[in-house]
């Protein structure tokens, strides 16, 4: 078995330099082990303090971990990597529309861009599988369901829209184990939104995902929703932001923090 | 004895009332006890990104209470207040020189300003002196000492400059009870960054601060040094930035949130 079937055991660096040359997983769930995750939102000079107001008005789903000087693709906080590379996908909206998904972001890449790099649910993950909770996505081999909710974030200048979630089958035995677990990792979107009824998030049916794949439930599993990374794409859309480049859902960067140091 | 003689036990409402009828107190420290006070940088919307990204680099001094839109100047979320008004006094600075300090910032304040809340070390005054520490600025009525420092924050786009301190001599034995008590309060600066030689922080001489007054030691007192909301206005001095309006040191927007509320 080579190193690459086995992504949990990679490091950061390993990963990144894998999604360098350009190997793209259906999702980075499950790699890297141990290591905090992170969503990317770049917006031109003029949009960054939208964006950066944006995430301090709505922490749930917008925890931030690092924010690039404007013209600068790399981060150097919470990893040594470069922005326009070392994510294994990029999406690319113009005008609120889906122009490009790609797994090299250079050719598109403008000097005026500022990068947000946001927490991720998958770095919780692991103290999740620690605590005895099973990841319904991670043992079907699928992304993460995600979902766009019904409850609106607390819109900053130009940037309004909804709430995205991700969702996680949990036994129902699990629930409150699942919830304490998660409220301790506040900067990877911490305790979960909800649990129980879709509905209550405005979610028709949990088989068609907004982004990401649907998972099985297994007897007995209740839904869980967390605040997602990915709301600010389904921002993005609603306010026709003009440009932004970002992540592909569940496709993250691996950053060089260990979980332990972003828990509280 | 009136209300206005024992401030500790006005609320919020009514001294932003006092305030805003031109009483202006040496400073709100003590006032409103139990209460989150909060420092005022108000900068232009071309500085407002730089201001944002500046706060988020340097969490020490500059804890994120809240941001208002452009133009607005009211805060809604830590209190319902005018921010031109309902501070007991404000200072002016054009091209990092100090041109004004007023009672009232109505006259110079515009229509392109964002404002900055940012947390305070009053707000944790009231846990100290549960906790048995005393306070000696307020045993004296003068207000906090602040310093700056010869360590630089992180710079963000056009602002950098140094740290700024506010000292609080406490007895050697309760030390370490000072610095747990503070360490819960992340939003109003959190644990000292200093206790001990001043020297360390670059301070040539407790008598002369850069902001506020000097305080009496009692014998067995250590100098404790906690980073402070100030910064930003001896960052503004050493970028010459164009315009700010800031409140004037230890003189704070008092809100209606509770130190409970804050504390972690």
């Amino acid at each position: 078995m080579t190193a690459l079937e086995q992504p949990g055991i990679l490091t950061p660096s390993q990963a990144r330099e894998v999604f360098r040359t350009g190997e793209v997983p259906a999702t980075t769930s499950g790699w890297c082990r141990g290591h905090v995750q992170a969503n990317l939102l770049a917006v031109p000079r003029d949009l960054a303090f939208d964006a950066l107001l944006f995430a301090l008005r709505n922490p749930g789903p917008c925890p931030l971990l690092e924010v690039t000087d404007p013209g600068d693709p790399h981060v150097r906080e919470i990893a040594t990597a470069d922005l326009r590379t070392d994510l294994p996908a990029y999406r690319v909206y113009e005008r609120g529309r889906l122009v490009a998904e790609v797994a090299d972001a250079t050719e598109y890449w403008r000097d005026d861009l500022v990068a947000l790099l946001i927490g991720c649910s998958f770095t919780f993950e692991t103290a999740l599988a620690t605590a005895g909770v099973p990841l319904r996505h991670v043992e079907q081999g699928r992304n993460v369901p995600m979902y766009v909710t019904s409850r609106r974030c607390r819109p900053a200048g130009r940037l309004a829209g909804p709430l995205v979630v991700s969702m996680r089958p949990v036994p129902a035995g699990l629930v409150a184990t699942a919830t304490e677990v998660t409220a301790g990792h506040p900067l990877a979107h911490g305790a979960p939104v909800h649990a129980g009824d879709p509905a209550e998030l405005g979610i028709a049916s949990l088989d068609r995902p907004d982004f990401g794949e649907a998972v099985e439930f297994a007897d007995g599993d209740v839904p869980m929703f967390w605040a997602c990374g990915v709301t600010p794409q389904a921002v993005v859309m609603a306010s026709e932001v003009p440009f932004v480049i970002t992540h592909s859902p569940g496709r993250m960067l691996i950053t060089d923090r260990s979980d332990e140091n972003l828990a509280q």
